[in-house]
Formats: structure tokens, sequence, C-alpha cells
């Protein structure tokens, strides 16, 4: 497998690793994504000043406002965090330059 | 790190891996897209049966019509394929269970 099939496979075995905890083994459930965000992401969620923060971001990634999570719906969350990521990583490499 | 960490971390450097062979670090040319989907995603590529497959996507990715792939234009591609192998893995799980 590629660098870039691992990372698939990666990041599906990641959302099932949590998605499974529950019944609905296709959905995040909140208290699961809220697993995910606090043990995946501790660095990002240290940066969010509202203690809602976790709800806030289910919320705008539960597009169909069923109070659940598709892999789907899940997937921009990792896509915008990467994009902040590549912005960081462009702006190091500029800096690393001078 | 946690695990979702080094996935972003594992595609931006990916990314970077081929955007940065030729002058403009922050995209991937043609050339450079090619090389990544010949080498990172040989078996999709194998599905595909118009030999113009590199070129369509390439198109379809490149919203802004500058003839290169940023990395956010990059990133819907993995978020696609990574859907596709989803529902992959969840009609396997359910297999698995007759």
């Amino acid at each position: 497998m590629s660098e870039l099939e691992i990372c698939m496979e990666k990041l599906i075995l990641l959302f099932h690793k949590y998605a499974d905890e529950d019944g609905d083994k296709k959905h995040l459930s909140k208290k699961e994504f809220k697993k995910l965000v606090e043990t995946e992401l501790p660095t990002f969620l240290k940066t969010q000043k509202n203690p809602k923060a976790v709800e806030c971001i289910m919320k705008d990634l539960d597009t169909n406002k069923d109070d659940k999570l598709s892999f789907e719906e899940f997937l921009p969350l990792v896509a915008g965090l990467s994009m902040a990521c590549d912005k960081c990583y462009n702006l190091q490499q500029k800096h690393c330059k001078k």
C-alpha cells in the first residue's frame, strides 16, 4: 500500500474506532465525537476559547441536522484542519529560508 | 502527537513531497500531480478506463482553472476516495457479520 492509501485507511479506521462505540457504527454520536476531538485533537481544542466548542463544531459539521456525524460529514473537519496546518507549514518554510 | 494529527501531517508532507519538485512549491503542476496519482494511487488508477483519467481528474479538482493544484484543491480527491473506501468498509463489515 502507498503512503496515501495508508493515510486514507487510517482515517477510516480512526473514525470507526470512535463511531463503533455505541449501536450506530456508521455515525459519531455527540458523545463519540466529543471523545474523538478530546483524544485526537487536544492541541486544537486548547486554542478554542468557547467552552461549548465541541458542540458548536459538531453543529457546523452536521449538515443534515440528524445530531450525528457520518464519515462524509466528519471529513471537512480533517480537511479544514489540514488546510490550516498546511498554511503554517508554508509560513514556516518561508521563515526557514530567511 | 495523536493518530489523527500524524495522519494530517502525513497528508501535508506527502503533498509537498510532490509539489516541491519544481519551482512552485505550493502547487502541484500537471506533471507532479500525474506522478502523485501514479505513485500513490495505483490501484485507483487501474480502475479508470479513460486513458486521460489523470488529466480529467486534475481538471475537476482545479477549481480556479490555473492549471495547478493547491493543497486545498487537492484535498477533495483524498476526501472522495476516503468516502468511497469507507462505503466499501461498511459493506465488508456487514458481509462479515452474516
